[in-house]
């Protein structure tokens, strides 16, 4: 069955069980603040922290006993606290290591063996590496290859056209590339893509080791034997389970062959520390790595890939059984419109204990669930129905979300008119992303929320430490243009956009249902127990967030957003903010186009002179960059007429709801919701992006060769940018058509306005 | 007796004693091409690589035995190549190391001695070591001072703001500073204004060491122990000895006291390796130094400074007895215009042997002269007079190039055209820095000058290295600007302009003799032995031009500007050129005047608004930045006009010259003469530089922060970034008065060559 027929297919499965909550006697109406206040009275850092003891105390891989039994006790409190909740189970490909290997059989230092596992450290709690699994990373190819060892820098595009120019190639051999520069799992298929046999990622201390901080126990950064798990899936080309794209991986669901799952990866990939790094990069010749290749090991970094220098053997063998996984999904029905429901998740798997990330979060969704309990038996219920998710999986590759979103798309794209998302969550200042129709309701929520450290508002503090950065030397352009609009009070902090990375990427990408992700950091380095053993509750409460002070803000904002919106009588969104932002998106594609070009007939001319040659050092090996092809013009003439029908729509729809909103008749907001619910579907184009027709999202989607990061208006812009001019023009037609959807929905919905 | 008045009180000591040339019978005339073919042919990079084995086989600094014995054998080959020559010396104030020692005696690692000597290395030559000088900068203070350590960066002035906001000190404290970042004399200088007690300069492998190349003698970094001696003497205030600012220190001169001698620092302070600083560095505990403080130790950096932390007891002191430089002098007395003087120079002494820093160009000189010899025997003689220079005393602060200029001041004014200076030299790409009036000039020397590696001329491998370089990703604007420029074909290539660090500095920006300094490099990385033991033959001929390739094109490059600046008929310079740049500049200062006028704005609104504090991280100490003075409006007007008028007046002479030149008579040739050769020294001022009046060129001077780098229309623009808005609003106008006669004397050679 085809991918798009698999879509066609849908199980139409009900995602939420309808349900009643036990209401207290009708009490007298409580005010927005009023409501607010006593929610924020409930939440009790204290309580947070020894829910984060208990959810942290032993490993949490997916297929973990632990993992399993969070998810149960999770259920259980949800429903304790008067929540409609249950489990969904599904069953998913997802790999476990039965054997791996990594030495060292050539070249300095030759017979040196990889730890594999991560050791306990003298002053955290040693009981905790129990059942931890060993260096992995899920959705390698299983594979056993002896070859020399080429160290490739972050393994990013740019890194393979440097080495392109050094004259070196990783055919037939491992390629060794630090974390950073870009999502892990594009480390290991660009080698792949690069003809390397086998793949090796390590963290380097210039980037969360000692560079950063002291290491932990003494200090928050990576200890010497740490390493960083991860999945390594082609999330890219679609996020869930390999075997099922674009439906749920239920019990009877029907699965593609492994072989033929697109986003496994076919060679074998290990994860290691920086302190066996060092001996596999030791052992290297060859050039001398480039200035910005270089990591702070004590070693002088070369790239190799040559006989003489080191040669690596790496085998990983995998376990392919499906596993199941527990979705916790509870409900709170609304009063008035239990049909139109505000979805909220975080996960609960992690790659060990995963006590920052992904519990932090976790245990802010418990604390505003507990409180929305409390309310509810104070006597207060939402409008809209509340429906709190705690997926599993999501560090295998979003699976827990991915197959609910999947299995009832249906159902979603007719109720849901938001998600929101958390993952792990530090100390700091707040952060969101999301769909900018809601970045003026995201300003209005933080403006209402106290930073724990400093007593200002959570935007206030966010806008002071985004106008200081701007003004710092060395700030870039897009930092300084930021800081110039968040200098003046009056305009809304600027919301990021989504790519990917956490759970939001299904609902977003897949179903065109907005979405925001909220979260708190920034102070304190604490990237370095990431994916390890030491991402646990010692170090979260010691220094990501001491006193969880800042999972219990997380609490309050997203509890904020989320009831707000439950409850609110007319639409949140400002529609003038998402068309301006996507306005600055297409100037942004328009300069692309023209950098483009001008790149292409620059390197022609560079060529045609021989300069790469006379600027190179001949004593080196060199070659010429492969030739660009040059730019045709795009007409960018379809995009810019739908973003200007665009503007001028969305004002019209901000205006008429400013001055009419308040009068509108109960039918009339009726009409009015099921215009604007479904909103964002029209996005959605069938056809998908280029060769990753899951994301059909035409504003939003990550990055092919970025992963989590962002592209905007993604047909487009990486059409231009990998030089597929034809698919740039072809998107040009198709994203007009997509936001001119948009405009045609915002209309019907300004005609209700006014009375239409 | 002041510092003006001594200037007046110059000695009018003949500085160049008259002479003939033996010439052999009258051959017939060459044309400048075959003149130049047989220059070519005489430069032998065998014998030049004899001659740096030669002078690079002990150490060369100030006061050794072997630095005296080198000048006394470059002048004896002078006179056996046919070239008057002598020896002229000067007593200097030039301080050695009697005792020191640097110790930690408390934290981490207490009792830790630093080893003061650089050890051989196995497959260096072992006898190298003899004679060295210890670790040492000269012109420090000499003290013995315990107390607490506090890490600074590079010790630079936005390290000492950072500090501030980290609400760190260095108050009666020991600041260790790495290398890079500015000019060594910087680190101890901004430390004692910071009221540091001490000041330690160390090498970290991230600038030089094993982060950039594998170590000597494997590769070219730095090996653990070598460190890097140096002049700290203040010498953005004036260079030369520091007992005689503006006269020449002949014996009889009258001198300052020591205590009264600005340019001496009060602090101690040494130079250490990056062995000894590793242990230094981890004895520290306070705050992660900041994420661009970070160098390549495997270690992490803490800015110290507490009393738990690492202890440092630093002791120097000096022998501060005056010294004998050693200047040889040679002369080729012109044939046509014996008094009009084309100078050349290049240093001999060392910090140790040399052999790159300042031998390697130093053969070059050699080279030339011997060449230029051949070519007098067999028939040429020069049209102007040719003086070569051998200065001693450059690297404690360029003591023997401006106590003879100093010397020689009016003769060199009266006679002097151009200085030509050269340094230390590499493999690799060509540079010139220099008056902008000769950048076409230089360019067609260039374009002359075969590269031997790649067999194009210097100048197009050049433009080659530039083009491709702005092409990079990552390049900045400034690069990206100038390749623009020089991806056209027919343009020039830019010279820089020159701050100090080498000896053109007396004559370019105190006698305002126009100056050009030549050089290669680029390939390879070679600065790792940079002022150390190991910069010797070994290191030179195996790393940095094997082969003696490079300072034999050197020897072609600048040989080759010397001849013909020396028979050129009629003026070299392009006077366009000049003003060209001089605009770009005011352009540069205006939009300065801008940028500083914002920064007080917008620090002025962050501080009201409390933004620094709400950025910070609370659990850290920090302060918020002291509030800078508002800037008052600049009026560029005087700047304006004087910028416009010498566009209009270079235009008008270049035109005139290409018009009119070749039909000039001798007599208006030689009118002509008087007035360009002396044009350079309408950019003096007598008030010279705020605080610095002994820098008096109002275009070219050092940075009195930067140190070697330059600033241009320095009174103005370093008015501005230390918002000294009153000494900009004055040096506006003085500069602009610089500028308008520089233009009327343009205006007086337009009028002879208009048959005026």
């Amino acid at each position: 069955m085809t991918y798009r027929a698999r879509i066609a297919a849908l199980l139409s499965a009900c995602a939420v069980c309808a349900f009643t909550p036990a209401l207290a006697a009708s009490p007298p109406a409580m005010s927005q603040k009023e409501l607010e206040a006593k929610f924020d009275a409930q939440i009790d850092p204290a309580e947070m922290g020894g829910w984060l003891k208990l959810l942290a105390a032993e490993p949490n891989h997916v297929g973990s006993v632990h993992d399993k039994s969070n998810a149960e006790w999770i259920a259980a409190q949800l429903k304790s606290w008067g929540w409609d909740a249950r489990i969904e189970t599904f069953e998913v490909l997802y790999p476990t290591p039965i054997s791996e290997a990594l030495e060292l059989t050539g070249g300095p230092g030759a017979g040196f063996k990889a730890t594999l596992t991560e050791p306990p450290v003298p002053g955290d709690l040693p009981t905790y590496t129990k059942d931890a699994l060993p260096a992995y990373v899920a959705f390698q190819g299983d594979g056993d290859v002896t070859a020399p060892l080429v160290y490739v820098n972050y393994g990013m595009p740019e890194d393979y056209l440097a080495l392109e120019r050094m004259g070196v190639s990783v055919k037939g051999k491992i390629a060794i590339a630090r974390y950073g520069g870009g999502w892990r799992g594009l480390k290991p298929l660009l080698a792949q893509m690069h003809g390397a046999a086998g793949s090796i990622i390590y963290s380097d201390p210039k980037d969360d080791g000692y560079a950063t901080d002291d290491v932990y126990p003494k200090g928050a950064a990576r200890p010497p034997h740490g390493f960083q798990r991860g999945s390594v899936a082609d999330m890219p080309i679609y996020p869930g389970d390999p075997l099922t794209p674009g439906v749920g991986s239920t019990k009877d669901a029907k699965r593609l062959d492994r072989k033929d799952a697109v986003t496994i990866l076919k060679i074998p990939c290990l994860p290691i520390s920086y302190a066996d790094a060092q001996v596999l990069l030791s052992s290297l010749d060859g050039p001398v790595a480039p200035a910005g290749w270089r990591g702070a090991l004590p070693i002088t970094y070369h790239v190799g890939g040559s006989a003489s220098g080191g040669q690596v053997h790496i085998a990983v063998k995998s376990d392919w059984s499906l596993k199941t996984l527990y979705d916790v999904v509870g409900t709170l029905k609304g009063k008035d419109a239990p049909n139109e429901w505000i979805v909220r998740g975080n996960h609960h798997d992690g790659w060990v204990m995963g006590a920052s990330d992904p519990l932090s979060g976790q245990i802010a969704l418990l604390a505003e669930a507990k409180a929305m309990g409390v309310l509810v038996k104070a006597g207060w219920r939402p409008g809209r129905t509340i429906v709190y998710t705690s997926w599993d999986g999501e560090e295998p590759m979003l699976l827990g979300s991915t197959e609910w979103a999947e299995t009832h798309a249906e159902e979603l794209k007719a109720k849901a008119l938001v998600y929101i998302n958390s993952d792990g969550n530090g100390r700091g200042f707040f952060r969101a992303e999301g769909s900018h129709a809601f970045q003026h309701f995201v300003n209005q929520v933080t403006a209402d929320v106290k930073d724990p450290e400093t007593g200002v508002s959570v935007r206030d503090r966010a806008r002071a430490r985004l106008t200081v950065t701007a003004s710092e030397p060395g700030a870039s352009e897009a930092v300084k243009a930021e800081g110039k609009i968040v200098a003046d009070p009056s305009r809304d902090l600027p919301l990021g956009p989504l790519g990917s990375g956490s759970d939001y990427s299904a609902f977003l990408q897949h179903l065109g249902l907005a979405s925001i992700d909220f979260g708190y950091g920034g102070e304190g380095e604490s990237g370095g127990v990431y994916h390890s053993l030491y991402d646990d509750y010692e170090h979260h409460s010691r220094f990501v967030d001491p006193g969880f002070a800042y999972d219990a803000t997380l609490a309050r904002t997203v509890g904020r957003a989320v009831m707000r919106l439950a409850d609110a009588d007319l639409p949140v969104q400002r529609y003038g903010d998402f068309a301006d932002t996507v306005s600055t998106y297409l100037d942004e594609v328009k300069k692309l186009a023209t950098t483009k070009s001008d790149e292409a007939k620059n390197q022609a001319r560079l060529l045609a002179g021989n300069a790469y040659a006379l600027a190179a050092d001949p004593t080196m090996a060199h070659a010429n960059p492969a030739p660009m092809a040059q730019s045709p013009t795009t007409n960018f003439a379809p995009l810019e007429g739908a973003v200007a029908k665009l503007k001028t729509s969305a004002a019209a729809f901000d205006a008429a709801l400013a001055a009419k909103g308040a009068g509108l008749s109960k039918p009339q907001k009726a009409r009015l919701d099921a215009v604007i619910r479904p909103l964002d579907q029209t996005l959605l184009r069938p056809e998908g992006l280029p060769g990753r027709a899951w994301y059909m999202n035409m504003v939003y989607a990550p990055g092919r060769f970025t992963g989590y990061g962002a592209k905007t208006l993604p047909g487009v812009r990486e059409a231009l940018e990998e030089r597929r001019f034809e698919d740039a023009q072809r998107y040009v037609g198709i994203t007009g058509l997509a936001l001119s959807a948009y405009a045609g929905e915002l209309d019907k919905a300004t005609a209700i306005v006014n009375g239409g």
